[in-house]
């Protein structure tokens, strides 16, 4: 194992030993070390890495901070009592941790109140509906909403049968065909229905596996279109609801919501540094988002993300290893509505941009590790792929690093430049507890959760200890736009 | 197919040919037919079965019902609005399915309201619970119930720890074992923690998958303890309390709930005989129970055995069999209260005990079929396992047929003497829904539901059929007592 290690750690050396352009030779991929000495760096790289991750294996830390998250102070809400809290917590956890610099960057964000809401159909017969208000939504007013309701499986048949829709409450209820194929509807429904008189718009939970719960997320409402209220219903009830309407039963629904739209509010993201050792102004950034919705504590989404990225960097310090860079832990505030903490991270650090060597984002749970996907050049996508390459022994299954999407926070400075990581995972479970009362602390593996903090410190001790950035960067100025 | 079919009957109907205790020779394993002619009644009736299932696997007739139960009904709860719209529903079906005669039967059984209901922990950190109170508590009074939680994974721990429960709410949280391992805390808790001085007790859902959803479930109050309110958490949040407990933190819950058990009303067994064309007075028994629980729609518990043993006698009308002896469907009510419905049924029918031939009930769901198990003597255990091997065909996998249990509401006169048969299907997911809001009618499978249908009229099809009885039946008065 520890030569294996080795191999891989030199070509990625050699790889990114160059700060131009072009890249070192191929590297080997004979499973026999090559002749003669190791460069010293491969050598405590290769060892440093493997007690990082042999640490990290047996290490509770990050179970027991994800246990003190999610269940002693529960959902994150933005705005809320609990995110407040959650910063403080985060703050001292990194300061307890042995960061050398702790702090907080405001951001200004949507202060959204739930308040009371409820549902039933009225009509052909009476039964509760399990319903969440949307984040964002406005509130049903206090007399609530009745109406039939129009069952529609798409924005298509919404503009087919458009001249149905004036005075109802438009369902959107169709098959799951992964996470994207509901949540648009989830996000843009309300002002579609809207637009042809809808009077409140109700969508089925984005979820493919459903045992009674409702899952919640962001709506956003346009600007030509009227204000309505959006809930979401459990896949059951909508269900229901479209089966009485495809008998023609015209089922009625009564919903009622307080929830409100209070205007801007300062939240804070917040921020850690470990000083780098030789090169501290370059950064390597390590994120996850510490809001959550209000409906279970936020386990996997993104709890995981937030213990991974304070955890990783902890065990580095516990390793007593300060690396060549700064290692950046950041917990982003009020991303569930529309990543506005990595927003404001651009605009306070633009100007700092080319000193951020790598950001990596872990926000899509702490299931068994995947690997990595990597929003960069093809130079940097080949780097880290060797780089990671040790740690790919955390990995029950199916290991890779390749091109890809990185996070939603790390979004903003990746669009400018910024080399970016995306923590990945098996995610066939993900969405059954997403933004529902169902992503809860017992729903996180310890095992696993252990086996990603090895896998981010390996990676981010790789590339913070190296003597140059991963791959080839511009020297020049950041370019703005698309993905690279 | 068809021989193999012929073979089994032709084995199945030597067996049940003779009414002493003896039996005939073992059966034939040889796949190959024997020589000479089939018997006139075993070549019928394996036409018949085979036409049966043919019909039975291609026929909508049960998933249009389970739908019009559910969804156009909804919950059934003992004594609801629901309940009483199923029991004209059941008639009403029987009726229009061409049953020679269809009748109710009075069954006492309690009334009780849930009424509005919430819980939230308190301290050390504010949270809403998601609580259903278990079914024949009691409320808590207008000012609910306010106090510290005591968490304890047993029985023997709470007798242990006895002295800490005086004004405490009591929390059984245990891993899951199976139903009965959580179960019986559900049902005895309250009386349990009430002898030593707590003032309401919670239990953690009796599921071993959970997605935030609540499992409700009878309860039952001894006559040596106080009577405490009593209700079910999620697995999440009953998992919450108990980590916040490990770590010292005292956790409170204030929990209100308006349920209220308001005396005895009359509800209704609902019954449909298909009249025998030789012995009439000769009755195979199939049933399911109406009543369901308040959440969800009782797709699986028990709407699906309502409609199986509906559709199941219902499909041989459609193809013109009237067999020897009559086919009663049995809709009992109260089946969550205690199976009152089936008591009722006992002493009703106590003095025609020895016309039933034998009694099935399907009570597991619709999931892929598995067989029978046999509650009555080797020789009918045998001879049915013989009866239903034609049907093995409609089991994706693990057919079989063998003693065991038989069902709640039937149980009364199975255990005195009537031969009874539990219909198995694969229950991996039953307790993930039941008792819960995710309990709906698209849990259910078209295709098990109608391989279902086919497996049960194939049953008692032939034994309504056959010569004779299956297998040894005593001629004397039936024994009462345990389980034959």
């Amino acid at each position: 194992m520890f030569s294996k290690i080795l191999i891989g750690l030199a070509a990625y050396i050699t790889l990114t030993g160059s700060a131009s352009c072009s890249r070192g030779p191929k590297p080997t991929t004979d499973p026999t070390p090559p002749p003669g000495p190791h460069p010293p760096s491969t050598v405590h790289i290769a060892a440093n890495v493997e007690a990082l991750v042999d640490s990290a294996l047996t290490d509770p830390y990050a179970y027991e901070k994800l246990g003190e998250l999610c269940d002693e102070i529960g959902h994150r809400l933005t705005g809320s009592i609990g995110m407040e809290r959650a910063i403080a917590w985060s703050q001292l956890s990194m300061y307890q941790a042995g960061f050398d610099s702790v702090w907080t960057e405001p951001v200004t964000v949507p202060l959204w109140t739930r308040g009371q809401e409820w549902a039933s159909c009225t009509a052909p017969v009476e039964f509760d509906l399990v319903m969440t208000g949307l984040g964002l939504s406005d509130g049903t007013g206090p007399d609530g909403v009745e109406a039939e309701v129009m069952v529609v499986a798409s924005y298509d048949e919404l503009d087919n049968r458009a001249a149905e829709a004036a005075g109802k409450i438009v369902l959107f209820d169709m098959p799951w065909e992964g996470y994207g194929s509901v949540a648009r509807y989830r996000t843009g429904g309300a002002s579609a229905a809207a637009r042809h008189g809808a009077v409140a718009v109700l969508v089925r939970s984005a979820t493919g596996v459903s045992l009674g719960a409702a899952h919640t997320g962001m709506m956003h409402y346009a600007d030509d279109a009227p204000r309505i209220p959006a809930a979401a219903l459990t896949v059951e009830d909508a269900g229901r609801l479209r089966r009485l309407a495809e008998k023609g039963l015209k089922p009625r629904v009564h919903m009622y919501m307080e929830a409100a739209n209070l205007g801007d509010i300062t939240s804070y993201n917040v921020i850690g540094d470990i000083r780098g050792r030789e090169l501290p102004e370059e950064i390597v950034l390590v994120a996850g988002h510490l809001d959550s919705w209000d409906v279970g504590t936020g386990a996997q989404d993104d709890g995981a993300g937030v213990v991974l990225a304070l955890a990783a960097a902890r065990i580095l310090l516990k390793q007593d290893l300060r690396p060549r860079r700064t290692v950046r832990v950041v917990h982003f505030t009020a991303e569930e509505y529309g990543a506005l903490g990595g927003k404001a991270y651009l605009e306070a650090h633009r100007s700092e941009l080319d000193r951020h060597v790598l950001a990596i984002e872990s926000d899509s749970g702490a299931y068994a590790p995947r690997g990595f996907s990597v929003s960069a050049d093809s130079t940097v996508v080949e780097a880290l792929a060797l780089a990671a390459a040790p740690l790919a022994r955390v990995a029950p299954v199916e290991w890779s690093v390749h091109k890809g999407g990185s996070g939603a926070d790390i979004g903003a400075i990746v669009r400018e430049g910024v080399p970016g990581v995306g923590h990945r995972v098996d995610t066939t479970h993900y969405f059954d507890v997403h933004h529902s009362g169902a992503d809860t602390f017992e729903k996180v593996d310890p095992d696993y959760l252990a086996r990603n903090v090895a896998a981010i410190a390996g990676l981010i001790y790789t590339v913070a200890e190296s003597p140059a950035r991963p791959g080839s960067l511009p020297a020049g100025p950041y370019s703005s736009g698309g993905h690279r």
